[in-house]
């Protein structure tokens, strides 16, 4: 087994419940950490640097994408959001399975820079229990709601590129069935890269009788 | 979740232990069934037609193969062996995962004609701990021995055309993993394609506030 932790990437529709979960698998598991995002917007009352966020300016910001500093970043409001690759790469290197809440343009971007990160979508068990949880948080109108659906809606149509669908119906639950998703990961060929070309080695010598 | 159950294909190197393995499984897990083979091979003492194969002529097979009749096949020392796509789909339907313990040949087979199919390569830890097995059983010869391990090594270079390696180092332990690799498995968006129909189409009606 490679020491090095996997990427993962988390995304899902607004009112999966992807927060709680995260904060459940973190208090549940003590291998994974969740990556700090950078952004070039200023701190609300509360936030820490280094905790919620990175904070930083504007030149700062660039100068790190034209560095390829960061694993995905966009702009959102006139503001710059971003994943600092030396960070993940810190505590992938130390064998923590790392954790980036995005959404499917960042997650495809991950994708393609580290082909061995782990995509994980989570999901309602369906449409009408997702606009229940929207209708039931009773702070949206009907207009926003319409919004948020219409965005899940569009959403939907990338779901294929993750590598499971994990419907979200009871926390303890969902919890688990990530953390086995995470372990089973590990077995795939790609992430076992180390293992294949040891035993390859070692089978090339071995049939010669070379022991 | 779909009900249909899952085309499983396991391999590995001979003395990874796959015959054990898969006994176990059977025994502690109600959700597989075990694909039988047809050969043309004739039967040998206590061999049962439907039990251990389907027995059948060399007409008769190669009608098979004419009609499509198979997942995969081979021929081997003046017998053909195959796997008849009947049964498989039957039992899949049925809802049944079913397991083929065939070789890297007919695992790519399976692999194009059902995509869906998931494939599992089961090794020992080592090559050392491999070599020590097959010297282990006592029964065959030096030269024997380099032969198998010369065959694993050719087989190694396989292993990434399968989804997940499985180290078999403990039998109880092992038999988990594989269990849990199938569940894993389900949560694949390629084997939940009726749950993303479904709810993107809700999605695409809610959106609307048609509900």
């Amino acid at each position: 087994m490679n020491n090095k932790g996997i990427l993962i990437v988390i995304s899902g529709f607004s009112g999966a419940g992807k927060g709680t979960l995260m904060k459940k698998l973190l208090q549940t598991y003590d291998n994974y950490a969740l990556s700090i995002s950078m952004t070039t917007r200023k701190p609300r009352e509360g936030e820490r640097d280094g905790v919620e966020y990175f904070f930083t300016d504007k030149a700062q910001f660039e100068q790190h994408i034209s560095e390829d500093g960061f694993i995905e970043y966009a702009s959102y409001c006139d503001n710059y959001y971003g994943t600092p690759k030396a960070y993940v790469e810190e505590q992938l290197n130390a064998g923590k399975d790392v954790i980036l809440e995005i959404e499917i343009q960042g997650a495809l971007q991950v994708k393609e820079k580290f082909p061995e990160s782990l995509l994980l979508f989570v999901t309602p068990p369906s449409a009408k229990e997702l606009e229940r949880r929207l209708v039931g948080r009773g702070t949206e109108s009907e207009e926003v709601i319409r919004k948020r659906l219409s965005r899940a809606s569009e959403e939907s149509e990338g779901i294929e590129a993750y590598d499971y669908i994990v419907v979200n119906d009871n926390l303890e639950v969902c919890v688990e069935e990530l953390h086995s998703l995470v372990n089973a990961a590990r077995r795939a060929p790609i992430r076992r890269d180390e293992f294949i070309k040891e035993i390859r080695e070692e089978l090339k010598e071995f049939s010669k009788g070379a022991n």
